[in-house]
């Protein structure tokens, strides 16, 4: 059972998740986050709280842009900063200074008794304008090391073998392949 | 009792209810604070969570800066937003938007029983330049509506007389006075 409010989540995930052969269930709804500067730490408090309301396992998706020119901004803030600065206000902020950033990703689950987290990475780095309709958020100002292209350019069949999202559920995955929860 | 981790806001808030002839004692921590969009929803879920573990009357104060040209950033985050962008930031991200803006402070109030908040607003306009070595935070590049310096050029007596957080304050402080709490 994955937990988020976001379609566009849910789709990169299930896609993910089902070329391992696992198949997963929405439940669509936004939670409690706090004021924090890791992503780890929020997604933890998250789950805990979600535990109590929600007793079998569930696992929850972060996803925070981190520039290193920035102090790490917008991070844990990301979705809030998107809504309101957008891709222009960080372009802004960027001018004249060297654009390298990472998208980190936490996949935070809950067994049922323990919690578990698995983080993907994506270093790269911020173009000087947008460029490209696929995928959300961020995706087209952020072009991958060793690539032209920025996210916003690649097909989201494209965008999973190499993001931060693909890297952190491929680990969930193999986590669960390794126990007796798997395939069920 | 007034809950925070910050000397600044404790000095500036003691001085303003002394002058009432209201005493305050400082309990120095740092409690949670959710992820929201408005200061108001977010201090009085701190509050709430706090009261499980102090029974007895204590206030909180919360203070955003919202840019009308920016859709209300940093507003919620403008702790966050100022450690990691500082004022260089918002002056960047103005460049070219006009810089009307607000300062909103909460002050929530745990009675011992009931939660109540009082706002204050001050408005003003944002500096082309960071200007004073007073106050704090994004004092030195908010000038209020009317003068033509900035907070950070006022000494904490006339930012006092005039400020979101006096305001809130002093509607706080009318509120004790009108009850059988007053002087305790």
């Amino acid at each position: 059972m994955f937990i988020t409010s976001n379609a566009h989540k849910f789709g990169e995930i299930r896609e993910i998740m089902n070329a391992s052969g696992i198949d997963i269930i929405w439940k669509k709804m936004s939670y409690e986050e706090i004021q924090e500067d890791t992503t780890e730490i929020i997604s933890l408090d998250s789950a805990r709280k979600l535990s109590v309301m929600i007793p079998e396992p569930f696992f929850l998706e972060d996803t925070g842009l981190y520039i290193d020119g920035l102090g790490g901004f917008p991070g844990p803030y990301s979705s809030y900063v998107f809504r309101t600065l957008g891709n222009e206000g960080i372009l802004k902020l960027l001018a004249g200074i060297p654009g390298k950033a990472s998208f980190i990703t936490v996949v935070t689950y809950f067994t049922g008794k323990d919690f578990l987290q698995f983080k993907g990475e994506l270093k790269g780095s911020i173009s000087n304008n947008p460029v490209g309709h696929e995928g959300f958020g961020y995706d087209p100002i952020f072009i991958p090391d060793g690539y032209t292209q920025t996210l916003g350019e690649l097909s989201v069949t494209d965008k999973n073998r190499i993001s931060h999202r693909s890297r952190a559920v491929a680990k969930f995955v193999e986590f669960l392949k390794n126990t007796e929860n798997y395939g069920k």
